[in-house]
Protein backbone atom coordinates (compact mmCIF):
# COMPACT_ATOMS: atom_id res chain seq x y z
CA UNK A 1 0.00 0.00 0.00
CA UNK A 2 1.28 3.67 -0.60
CA UNK A 3 2.59 5.00 2.51
CA UNK A 4 4.53 8.28 3.20
CA UNK A 5 6.38 10.34 5.84
CA UNK A 6 7.13 13.41 7.22
CA UNK A 7 8.95 15.03 9.62
CA UNK A 8 8.42 18.16 11.97
CA UNK A 9 9.76 19.73 15.21
CA UNK A 10 7.54 20.39 17.90
CA UNK A 11 7.16 24.40 18.30
CA UNK A 12 6.32 26.35 21.48
CA UNK A 13 3.08 27.36 20.52
CA UNK A 14 2.04 23.58 19.82
CA UNK A 15 2.02 22.86 23.54
CA UNK A 16 -0.25 23.79 26.84
CA UNK A 17 0.45 24.99 29.61
CA UNK A 18 1.48 20.93 30.94
CA UNK A 19 4.23 21.41 28.65
CA UNK A 20 2.84 18.82 26.20
CA UNK A 21 1.57 18.58 22.69
CA UNK A 22 -2.18 20.30 22.92
CA UNK A 23 -4.13 17.20 20.92
CA UNK A 24 -5.90 19.07 18.39
CA UNK A 25 -1.77 19.97 16.54
CA UNK A 26 -1.70 16.33 16.05
CA UNK A 27 -5.10 16.12 13.69
CA UNK A 28 -3.51 19.26 12.31
CA UNK A 29 -0.41 17.16 11.50
CA UNK A 30 -2.34 14.13 10.56
CA UNK A 31 -4.61 16.12 7.87
CA UNK A 32 -0.94 17.72 6.25
CA UNK A 33 0.49 13.93 6.64
CA UNK A 34 -2.79 12.83 4.65
CA UNK A 35 -1.74 15.78 1.81
CA UNK A 36 1.39 14.71 1.09
CA UNK A 37 0.81 11.01 0.76
CA UNK A 38 -1.69 12.26 -1.89
CA UNK A 39 1.08 13.96 -3.15
CA UNK A 40 3.19 11.15 -3.15
CA UNK A 41 0.49 9.06 -5.40
CA UNK A 42 1.16 12.34 -7.88
CA UNK A 43 -1.36 15.18 -7.10
CA UNK A 44 -1.36 17.95 -4.82
CA UNK A 45 -4.55 18.59 -3.38
CA UNK A 46 -5.64 21.07 -5.45
CA UNK A 47 -4.53 19.21 -8.62
CA UNK A 48 -6.12 15.97 -7.24
CA UNK A 49 -9.79 17.74 -7.26
CA UNK A 50 -9.28 19.58 -11.14
CA UNK A 51 -8.27 15.95 -12.16
CA UNK A 52 -11.01 13.84 -10.66
CA UNK A 53 -13.50 16.74 -10.41
CA UNK A 54 -14.31 15.98 -6.65
CA UNK A 55 -15.15 18.31 -3.70
CA UNK A 56 -12.34 16.37 -1.82
CA UNK A 57 -11.90 13.65 0.79
CA UNK A 58 -13.76 14.85 3.48
CA UNK A 59 -12.80 13.51 6.93
CA UNK A 60 -15.73 11.18 7.98
CA UNK A 61 -14.00 9.40 11.10
CA UNK A 62 -11.53 8.95 13.03
CA UNK A 63 -9.47 7.81 16.24
CA UNK A 64 -6.37 8.13 17.91
CA UNK A 65 -4.65 6.30 21.15
CA UNK A 66 -2.09 8.47 22.76
CA UNK A 67 0.51 6.64 23.87
CA UNK A 68 3.70 9.10 25.03
CA UNK A 69 3.29 13.08 25.08
CA UNK A 70 5.33 14.84 22.73
CA UNK A 71 7.46 18.43 23.98
CA UNK A 72 9.05 21.41 22.63
CA UNK A 73 11.92 20.59 20.10
CA UNK A 74 11.62 17.06 20.04
CA UNK A 75 11.59 15.71 16.50
CA UNK A 76 9.21 13.84 15.30
CA UNK A 77 8.40 11.61 12.40
CA UNK A 78 4.41 10.48 11.05
CA UNK A 79 4.41 7.37 8.53
CA UNK A 80 1.24 7.13 6.84
CA UNK A 81 -0.29 4.59 5.02
CA UNK A 82 -3.22 3.76 2.74
CA UNK A 83 -4.98 0.84 5.03
CA UNK A 84 -8.40 -0.49 2.97
CA UNK A 85 -10.06 0.70 0.28
CA UNK A 86 -13.89 0.62 -0.25
CA UNK A 87 -15.94 1.75 -3.17
CA UNK A 88 -16.22 5.09 -2.18
CA UNK A 89 -13.76 5.28 0.95
CA UNK A 90 -10.02 3.99 2.17
CA UNK A 91 -8.23 4.52 5.53
CA UNK A 92 -5.13 6.05 6.18
CA UNK A 93 -3.20 5.01 9.27
CA UNK A 94 -0.71 7.40 10.34
CA UNK A 95 2.02 6.91 13.60
CA UNK A 96 4.15 9.03 14.85
CA UNK A 97 6.76 8.20 16.46
CA UNK A 98 9.71 10.48 18.54
CA UNK A 99 13.09 9.11 18.67
CA UNK A 100 11.51 5.36 17.50
CA UNK A 101 8.97 5.56 20.08
CA UNK A 102 5.53 5.69 19.27
CA UNK A 103 3.81 8.48 20.85
CA UNK A 104 0.51 8.63 18.56
CA UNK A 105 -1.35 6.13 16.36
CA UNK A 106 -4.63 7.44 14.35
CA UNK A 107 -6.92 6.26 11.66
CA UNK A 108 -8.73 8.30 9.20
CA UNK A 109 -11.15 7.05 7.04
CA UNK A 110 -12.15 9.57 4.13
CA UNK A 111 -15.19 9.46 1.32
CA UNK A 112 -14.29 10.10 -2.10
CA UNK A 113 -17.01 13.18 -2.86
CA UNK A 114 -18.23 15.33 -5.71
CA UNK A 115 -20.84 17.35 -6.24
CA UNK A 116 -24.22 16.52 -7.81
CA UNK A 117 -23.78 19.62 -10.40
CA UNK A 118 -27.75 19.51 -10.24
CA UNK A 119 -28.36 19.77 -6.77
CA UNK A 120 -25.51 21.04 -5.58
CA UNK A 121 -25.48 18.19 -2.97
CA UNK A 122 -22.00 16.64 -1.84
CA UNK A 123 -22.36 12.72 -2.54
CA UNK A 124 -20.27 9.60 -1.85
CA UNK A 125 -18.60 8.52 -5.59
CA UNK A 126 -16.70 5.47 -6.72
CA UNK A 127 -12.72 5.93 -6.30
CA UNK A 128 -11.14 5.88 -10.31
CA UNK A 129 -9.31 2.67 -10.94
CA UNK A 130 -6.65 5.41 -11.51
CA UNK A 131 -6.75 6.66 -8.14
CA UNK A 132 -6.67 2.82 -6.10
CA UNK A 133 -4.29 1.73 -8.65
CA UNK A 134 -1.73 4.45 -6.93
CA UNK A 135 -2.94 4.02 -3.41
CA UNK A 136 -2.31 -0.08 -3.75
CA UNK A 137 0.98 0.81 -5.80
CA UNK A 138 -0.44 -1.59 -8.40
CA UNK B 1 -24.34 11.06 34.66
CA UNK B 2 -22.97 14.41 34.58
CA UNK B 3 -23.47 16.59 31.65
CA UNK B 4 -22.89 20.37 30.47
CA UNK B 5 -23.17 22.01 27.35
CA UNK B 6 -21.22 24.70 25.81
CA UNK B 7 -21.99 26.91 22.96
CA UNK B 8 -20.11 29.14 20.62
CA UNK B 9 -20.06 30.27 17.41
CA UNK B 10 -17.86 29.13 13.92
CA UNK B 11 -15.26 32.00 13.43
CA UNK B 12 -13.70 32.79 10.09
CA UNK B 13 -10.47 31.58 11.05
CA UNK B 14 -11.81 27.98 12.38
CA UNK B 15 -12.51 27.33 8.76
CA UNK B 16 -10.61 25.80 5.73
CA UNK B 17 -10.53 26.73 2.17
CA UNK B 18 -13.48 24.29 1.68
CA UNK B 19 -15.25 26.64 3.81
CA UNK B 20 -15.84 24.12 6.71
CA UNK B 21 -14.46 23.92 10.06
CA UNK B 22 -11.18 22.49 9.59
CA UNK B 23 -11.47 19.13 11.46
CA UNK B 24 -8.83 19.66 14.29
CA UNK B 25 -10.62 22.94 15.82
CA UNK B 26 -13.26 20.39 16.91
CA UNK B 27 -10.71 18.60 19.35
CA UNK B 28 -9.93 21.71 20.38
CA UNK B 29 -13.82 22.85 21.35
CA UNK B 30 -14.18 19.23 22.60
CA UNK B 31 -11.18 19.18 25.07
CA UNK B 32 -12.71 23.34 25.98
CA UNK B 33 -16.04 21.24 26.66
CA UNK B 34 -14.23 18.72 29.07
CA UNK B 35 -13.03 21.35 30.95
CA UNK B 36 -15.94 23.15 31.49
CA UNK B 37 -17.26 19.76 32.46
CA UNK B 38 -14.74 19.41 35.51
CA UNK B 39 -16.14 23.00 35.96
CA UNK B 40 -19.57 21.94 36.35
CA UNK B 41 -18.32 18.99 38.58
CA UNK B 42 -17.00 21.80 41.03
CA UNK B 43 -13.59 22.26 40.28
CA UNK B 44 -12.19 24.42 37.37
CA UNK B 45 -9.38 22.59 35.77
CA UNK B 46 -6.00 24.16 38.01
CA UNK B 47 -8.66 23.47 41.06
CA UNK B 48 -9.13 20.14 40.69
CA UNK B 49 -5.25 19.94 39.92
CA UNK B 50 -3.96 21.16 43.27
CA UNK B 51 -7.24 19.90 45.50
CA UNK B 52 -6.47 16.14 44.50
CA UNK B 53 -2.66 16.16 43.63
CA UNK B 54 -3.03 15.22 40.06
CA UNK B 55 -1.17 15.91 37.26
CA UNK B 56 -3.86 16.19 35.19
CA UNK B 57 -6.48 13.79 33.20
CA UNK B 58 -4.33 13.61 29.89
CA UNK B 59 -6.40 12.08 27.05
CA UNK B 60 -5.50 8.79 26.16
CA UNK B 61 -8.34 7.67 23.36
CA UNK B 62 -10.78 9.65 21.24
CA UNK B 63 -12.38 8.93 18.54
CA UNK B 64 -14.87 11.09 16.18
CA UNK B 65 -17.61 10.47 13.61
CA UNK B 66 -17.85 13.49 11.34
CA UNK B 67 -21.39 13.71 10.20
CA UNK B 68 -22.71 17.29 8.40
CA UNK B 69 -19.99 20.16 7.78
CA UNK B 70 -20.40 23.49 10.33
CA UNK B 71 -19.62 26.64 8.14
CA UNK B 72 -18.54 30.51 9.03
CA UNK B 73 -21.20 31.95 11.02
CA UNK B 74 -23.40 28.30 12.38
CA UNK B 75 -24.26 28.50 16.38
CA UNK B 76 -23.08 25.64 17.44
CA UNK B 77 -23.69 23.37 20.67
CA UNK B 78 -21.83 20.86 22.49
CA UNK B 79 -23.02 18.48 24.92
CA UNK B 80 -20.90 16.69 27.07
CA UNK B 81 -21.64 14.03 29.40
CA UNK B 82 -19.37 11.76 31.25
CA UNK B 83 -20.43 8.00 29.83
CA UNK B 84 -17.77 5.28 31.43
CA UNK B 85 -16.48 5.23 35.51
CA UNK B 86 -13.49 3.15 35.73
CA UNK B 87 -11.25 2.43 38.16
CA UNK B 88 -8.82 4.98 37.07
CA UNK B 89 -10.32 6.02 34.20
CA UNK B 90 -13.61 7.92 32.22
CA UNK B 91 -15.28 8.46 29.42
CA UNK B 92 -16.78 11.93 27.85
CA UNK B 93 -19.08 11.93 24.75
CA UNK B 94 -19.25 14.59 22.95
CA UNK B 95 -22.36 15.65 20.92
CA UNK B 96 -21.98 18.87 18.92
CA UNK B 97 -25.37 19.92 16.75
CA UNK B 98 -26.15 23.19 14.95
CA UNK B 99 -29.78 23.86 14.33
CA UNK B 100 -30.69 20.58 16.05
CA UNK B 101 -28.57 18.29 13.63
CA UNK B 102 -26.30 16.38 15.10
CA UNK B 103 -23.02 17.38 12.66
CA UNK B 104 -19.84 15.53 15.02
CA UNK B 105 -20.24 12.56 17.60
CA UNK B 106 -16.43 12.22 19.19
CA UNK B 107 -15.64 9.88 22.86
CA UNK B 108 -12.89 10.67 24.82
CA UNK B 109 -11.10 8.25 27.55
CA UNK B 110 -9.02 9.88 29.82
CA UNK B 111 -7.07 9.07 32.96
CA UNK B 112 -6.64 10.11 36.75
CA UNK B 113 -2.83 10.58 36.82
CA UNK B 114 -0.49 11.50 39.40
CA UNK B 115 3.59 12.02 39.37
CA UNK B 116 5.33 9.79 41.96
CA UNK B 117 7.46 11.95 43.77
CA UNK B 118 9.93 9.76 44.26
CA UNK B 119 10.83 8.82 40.06
CA UNK B 120 9.02 11.78 38.54
CA UNK B 121 6.75 9.33 36.67
CA UNK B 122 3.53 9.90 35.44
CA UNK B 123 1.13 6.87 36.80
CA UNK B 124 -2.48 6.37 36.60
CA UNK B 125 -4.36 6.55 40.07
CA UNK B 126 -7.61 5.60 41.39
CA UNK B 127 -10.50 8.17 40.62
CA UNK B 128 -11.12 9.65 44.46
CA UNK B 129 -14.87 8.67 45.40
CA UNK B 130 -15.82 11.74 45.74
CA UNK B 131 -15.26 12.93 41.92
CA UNK B 132 -17.00 9.34 40.96
CA UNK B 133 -19.49 10.74 43.12
CA UNK B 134 -19.45 14.19 41.14
CA UNK B 135 -18.89 12.54 37.75
CA UNK B 136 -22.16 10.22 38.68
CA UNK B 137 -24.87 12.62 40.32
CA UNK B 138 -24.75 10.61 43.25
CA UNK C 1 -17.42 55.86 15.41
CA UNK C 2 -18.56 52.43 15.44
CA UNK C 3 -17.59 50.09 18.30
CA UNK C 4 -18.40 46.47 19.22
CA UNK C 5 -17.43 44.38 22.59
CA UNK C 6 -17.09 40.59 22.57
CA UNK C 7 -16.36 38.54 25.90
CA UNK C 8 -14.36 35.08 25.64
CA UNK C 9 -12.72 32.98 28.01
CA UNK C 10 -8.95 31.91 28.35
CA UNK C 11 -9.35 28.17 27.33
CA UNK C 12 -6.35 25.76 27.88
CA UNK C 13 -5.43 25.11 24.28
CA UNK C 14 -5.13 28.78 24.24
CA UNK C 15 -1.89 29.24 26.30
CA UNK C 16 1.83 28.47 26.13
CA UNK C 17 3.88 25.93 27.91
CA UNK C 18 5.31 29.57 30.54
CA UNK C 19 0.96 29.38 31.42
CA UNK C 20 0.84 32.41 29.35
CA UNK C 21 -2.00 33.32 26.07
CA UNK C 22 0.58 32.07 23.19
CA UNK C 23 0.44 35.54 21.24
CA UNK C 24 -1.24 34.67 17.74
CA UNK C 25 -4.59 33.76 19.79
CA UNK C 26 -4.97 37.33 20.54
CA UNK C 27 -5.12 37.94 16.61
CA UNK C 28 -7.09 34.99 15.92
CA UNK C 29 -9.34 37.00 18.48
CA UNK C 30 -9.14 40.75 16.95
CA UNK C 31 -9.99 39.27 13.78
CA UNK C 32 -13.22 37.61 15.29
CA UNK C 33 -14.33 40.77 17.13
CA UNK C 34 -13.22 42.44 13.49
CA UNK C 35 -16.16 40.40 11.90
CA UNK C 36 -18.79 41.18 15.05
CA UNK C 37 -18.14 45.06 14.15
CA UNK C 38 -18.98 44.54 10.49
CA UNK C 39 -21.81 42.66 11.95
CA UNK C 40 -23.13 45.73 14.30
CA UNK C 41 -22.89 47.45 11.01
CA UNK C 42 -25.04 45.49 9.88
CA UNK C 43 -24.00 42.91 7.63
CA UNK C 44 -22.09 39.21 8.52
CA UNK C 45 -18.95 38.82 6.49
CA UNK C 46 -20.64 36.63 3.69
CA UNK C 47 -23.30 39.24 3.70
CA UNK C 48 -21.10 42.22 3.17
CA UNK C 49 -19.36 40.55 0.40
CA UNK C 50 -21.86 39.87 -1.15
CA UNK C 51 -24.11 43.23 -0.96
CA UNK C 52 -21.06 45.22 -2.15
CA UNK C 53 -19.27 42.98 -4.73
CA UNK C 54 -16.11 42.69 -2.90
CA UNK C 55 -13.49 40.00 -2.25
CA UNK C 56 -13.90 41.44 1.27
CA UNK C 57 -11.45 43.57 3.83
CA UNK C 58 -8.01 42.29 3.65
CA UNK C 59 -5.25 42.80 6.80
CA UNK C 60 -2.88 45.45 5.22
CA UNK C 61 -1.11 46.26 8.71
CA UNK C 62 -1.44 45.69 12.20
CA UNK C 63 0.35 46.58 15.12
CA UNK C 64 0.07 45.28 18.63
CA UNK C 65 0.93 46.07 22.38
CA UNK C 66 1.05 43.46 25.02
CA UNK C 67 1.11 45.28 27.96
CA UNK C 68 0.21 42.11 30.86
CA UNK C 69 -0.27 38.64 30.22
CA UNK C 70 -3.87 36.61 30.47
CA UNK C 71 -3.94 33.19 31.92
CA UNK C 72 -6.20 29.81 31.97
CA UNK C 73 -9.70 31.06 32.50
CA UNK C 74 -8.97 34.21 32.29
CA UNK C 75 -12.39 36.18 31.28
CA UNK C 76 -11.44 39.00 28.92
CA UNK C 77 -13.20 41.58 26.84
CA UNK C 78 -12.31 42.85 23.61
CA UNK C 79 -13.76 46.09 22.67
CA UNK C 80 -12.77 47.00 18.96
CA UNK C 81 -13.54 50.51 17.25
CA UNK C 82 -13.60 52.13 14.04
CA UNK C 83 -10.56 54.24 14.02
CA UNK C 84 -9.99 56.34 10.91
CA UNK C 85 -11.21 56.01 7.63
CA UNK C 86 -9.54 57.23 4.15
CA UNK C 87 -10.93 56.86 0.65
CA UNK C 88 -10.66 53.09 0.72
CA UNK C 89 -8.97 51.79 3.91
CA UNK C 90 -10.04 52.03 7.58
CA UNK C 91 -8.81 51.27 10.97
CA UNK C 92 -9.81 49.59 14.03
CA UNK C 93 -8.46 49.98 17.20
CA UNK C 94 -8.80 46.72 19.89
CA UNK C 95 -8.52 47.10 23.49
CA UNK C 96 -8.26 43.67 25.12
CA UNK C 97 -9.02 43.99 29.03
CA UNK C 98 -9.05 41.30 31.89
CA UNK C 99 -10.94 42.56 35.19
CA UNK C 100 -10.07 46.27 33.66
CA UNK C 101 -6.38 45.80 33.43
CA UNK C 102 -5.39 46.61 29.81
CA UNK C 103 -3.78 43.47 28.74
CA UNK C 104 -3.10 44.19 24.72
CA UNK C 105 -3.76 47.05 22.55
CA UNK C 106 -3.65 46.42 18.65
CA UNK C 107 -4.63 48.27 15.39
CA UNK C 108 -5.50 47.17 12.05
CA UNK C 109 -5.49 48.88 8.92
CA UNK C 110 -7.77 46.90 6.62
CA UNK C 111 -8.76 47.86 2.76
CA UNK C 112 -11.95 47.55 1.08
CA UNK C 113 -10.95 45.65 -1.70
CA UNK C 114 -12.62 44.20 -5.03
CA UNK C 115 -11.44 42.02 -8.14
CA UNK C 116 -10.78 42.99 -11.63
CA UNK C 117 -13.79 41.02 -13.54
CA UNK C 118 -11.62 41.20 -16.05
CA UNK C 119 -8.27 40.52 -15.10
CA UNK C 120 -8.94 38.75 -12.22
CA UNK C 121 -6.69 41.27 -9.97
CA UNK C 122 -7.91 42.07 -6.66
CA UNK C 123 -7.70 46.10 -5.90
CA UNK C 124 -8.69 48.69 -3.38
CA UNK C 125 -11.84 50.43 -3.91
CA UNK C 126 -13.69 53.48 -2.53
CA UNK C 127 -15.60 52.64 0.30
CA UNK C 128 -19.48 53.24 -0.50
CA UNK C 129 -20.99 56.11 1.15
CA UNK C 130 -23.87 53.76 3.04
CA UNK C 131 -20.27 51.92 4.72
CA UNK C 132 -18.76 55.15 5.67
CA UNK C 133 -21.95 56.08 7.56
CA UNK C 134 -22.51 52.54 9.60
CA UNK C 135 -19.09 53.02 10.62
CA UNK C 136 -19.32 56.78 11.73
CA UNK C 137 -22.79 56.24 13.38
CA UNK C 138 -23.97 59.00 11.38
CA UNK D 1 23.92 41.15 13.46
CA UNK D 2 23.03 37.32 13.75
CA UNK D 3 20.11 36.09 11.50
CA UNK D 4 18.50 33.10 10.44
CA UNK D 5 16.22 31.58 8.13
CA UNK D 6 13.64 28.94 7.56
CA UNK D 7 11.26 27.49 5.32
CA UNK D 8 8.17 25.66 5.23
CA UNK D 9 5.47 24.99 3.54
CA UNK D 10 1.82 26.59 3.82
CA UNK D 11 -1.05 23.81 4.78
CA UNK D 12 -4.10 22.98 4.15
CA UNK D 13 -5.25 24.02 7.41
CA UNK D 14 -3.23 27.46 7.95
CA UNK D 15 -5.91 28.83 5.14
CA UNK D 16 -9.14 30.37 5.69
CA UNK D 17 -12.12 30.45 3.50
CA UNK D 18 -10.50 33.09 0.93
CA UNK D 19 -7.79 30.31 0.17
CA UNK D 20 -5.05 32.80 1.73
CA UNK D 21 -3.22 31.93 4.99
CA UNK D 22 -5.03 33.05 8.14
CA UNK D 23 -2.80 36.44 9.29
CA UNK D 24 -2.43 34.81 12.93
CA UNK D 25 -0.40 32.12 11.47
CA UNK D 26 1.90 34.06 10.70
CA UNK D 27 2.89 35.32 13.58
CA UNK D 28 2.80 31.69 15.07
CA UNK D 29 5.82 31.28 12.54
CA UNK D 30 7.44 34.51 13.14
CA UNK D 31 7.56 33.23 17.03
CA UNK D 32 8.71 29.73 15.82
CA UNK D 33 11.64 31.48 13.97
CA UNK D 34 12.65 33.69 16.93
CA UNK D 35 13.16 30.41 18.55
CA UNK D 36 15.36 29.19 16.16
CA UNK D 37 17.85 32.46 15.64
CA UNK D 38 17.89 31.30 19.89
CA UNK D 39 18.82 28.18 18.63
CA UNK D 40 21.37 29.61 16.01
CA UNK D 41 23.13 31.94 19.02
CA UNK D 42 23.88 28.99 20.55
CA UNK D 43 21.07 28.04 22.66
CA UNK D 44 17.26 26.99 22.54
CA UNK D 45 14.55 28.22 24.22
CA UNK D 46 14.42 25.71 27.50
CA UNK D 47 18.34 25.55 27.82
CA UNK D 48 18.35 29.64 27.28
CA UNK D 49 16.27 29.87 29.97
CA UNK D 50 17.79 27.39 32.55
CA UNK D 51 21.35 29.19 31.70
CA UNK D 52 21.03 32.69 32.21
CA UNK D 53 18.13 32.02 35.12
CA UNK D 54 15.60 34.07 33.22
CA UNK D 55 11.71 33.51 32.72
CA UNK D 56 11.77 34.02 28.94
CA UNK D 57 11.88 36.80 26.37
CA UNK D 58 8.36 37.97 26.18
CA UNK D 59 6.84 39.53 23.38
CA UNK D 60 5.60 43.04 24.11
CA UNK D 61 5.28 45.09 20.79
CA UNK D 62 4.68 43.81 17.32
CA UNK D 63 4.06 45.03 14.14
CA UNK D 64 3.44 43.73 10.52
CA UNK D 65 2.61 44.45 6.97
CA UNK D 66 0.80 42.11 4.71
CA UNK D 67 2.17 42.92 1.27
CA UNK D 68 0.85 39.72 -0.77
CA UNK D 69 -1.11 36.82 0.28
CA UNK D 70 0.59 33.13 1.17
CA UNK D 71 -1.70 29.54 -0.31
CA UNK D 72 -2.10 26.31 -0.12
CA UNK D 73 1.33 25.02 -0.73
CA UNK D 74 3.26 27.88 -1.26
CA UNK D 75 6.96 27.32 -0.19
CA UNK D 76 7.80 30.04 1.91
CA UNK D 77 10.79 31.19 3.55
CA UNK D 78 11.62 33.25 6.82
CA UNK D 79 14.75 35.42 7.29
CA UNK D 80 14.99 36.58 11.24
CA UNK D 81 17.34 39.13 11.53
CA UNK D 82 18.90 40.56 15.02
CA UNK D 83 17.94 44.47 14.11
CA UNK D 84 18.73 46.84 17.90
CA UNK D 85 20.02 45.78 21.17
CA UNK D 86 19.15 47.92 23.97
CA UNK D 87 19.77 47.34 27.77
CA UNK D 88 17.22 45.03 28.16
CA UNK D 89 15.30 44.42 25.20
CA UNK D 90 16.13 43.70 21.17
CA UNK D 91 13.91 43.89 18.55
CA UNK D 92 14.16 40.88 15.43
CA UNK D 93 12.99 41.54 12.01
CA UNK D 94 11.21 38.75 10.36
CA UNK D 95 11.03 38.95 5.68
CA UNK D 96 8.78 36.35 5.11
CA UNK D 97 9.00 35.60 1.07
CA UNK D 98 7.59 33.27 -1.18
CA UNK D 99 9.42 32.42 -4.49
CA UNK D 100 11.53 35.62 -3.21
CA UNK D 101 8.30 38.02 -3.32
CA UNK D 102 8.10 39.75 0.11
CA UNK D 103 4.89 38.90 1.18
CA UNK D 104 5.01 39.69 5.12
CA UNK D 105 7.47 42.02 6.97
CA UNK D 106 7.03 41.66 11.30
CA UNK D 107 9.30 43.62 13.55
CA UNK D 108 9.23 42.48 17.38
CA UNK D 109 10.60 43.92 20.29
CA UNK D 110 10.87 41.36 23.26
CA UNK D 111 12.42 41.83 27.02
CA UNK D 112 14.86 39.58 28.30
CA UNK D 113 13.17 39.06 31.82
CA UNK D 114 13.81 37.57 35.19
CA UNK D 115 11.53 36.81 38.24
CA UNK D 116 12.14 38.36 41.43
CA UNK D 117 12.85 35.32 44.17
CA UNK D 118 11.44 37.42 47.03
CA UNK D 119 8.00 38.78 45.15
CA UNK D 120 7.47 36.47 42.11
CA UNK D 121 7.39 39.23 40.16
CA UNK D 122 8.60 39.55 36.56
CA UNK D 123 11.04 41.91 35.48
CA UNK D 124 13.26 43.10 33.00
CA UNK D 125 16.90 42.28 33.58
CA UNK D 126 19.88 43.58 31.84
CA UNK D 127 20.77 41.38 28.75
CA UNK D 128 24.14 39.95 29.37
CA UNK D 129 27.11 41.01 27.23
CA UNK D 130 27.27 36.92 26.38
CA UNK D 131 24.06 37.27 24.64
CA UNK D 132 24.84 40.86 22.79
CA UNK D 133 28.23 39.12 21.79
CA UNK D 134 26.30 36.45 20.46
CA UNK D 135 23.36 38.45 18.77
CA UNK D 136 25.61 40.74 17.27
CA UNK D 137 27.90 38.48 15.91
CA UNK D 138 30.80 39.93 17.75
Amino acid sequence: MLSNSISRQVEWGDCDPAGIVFNPNFFRWFDHSTSMLYHTAGWSKPIMVKRFDIVGCPLVETSANFISPCRYGDDILIESTIREIGKSSFKINHVLTCNERVCVESIEKRVWSKRNPETGKIKSAPLPQEVVDKFTNA
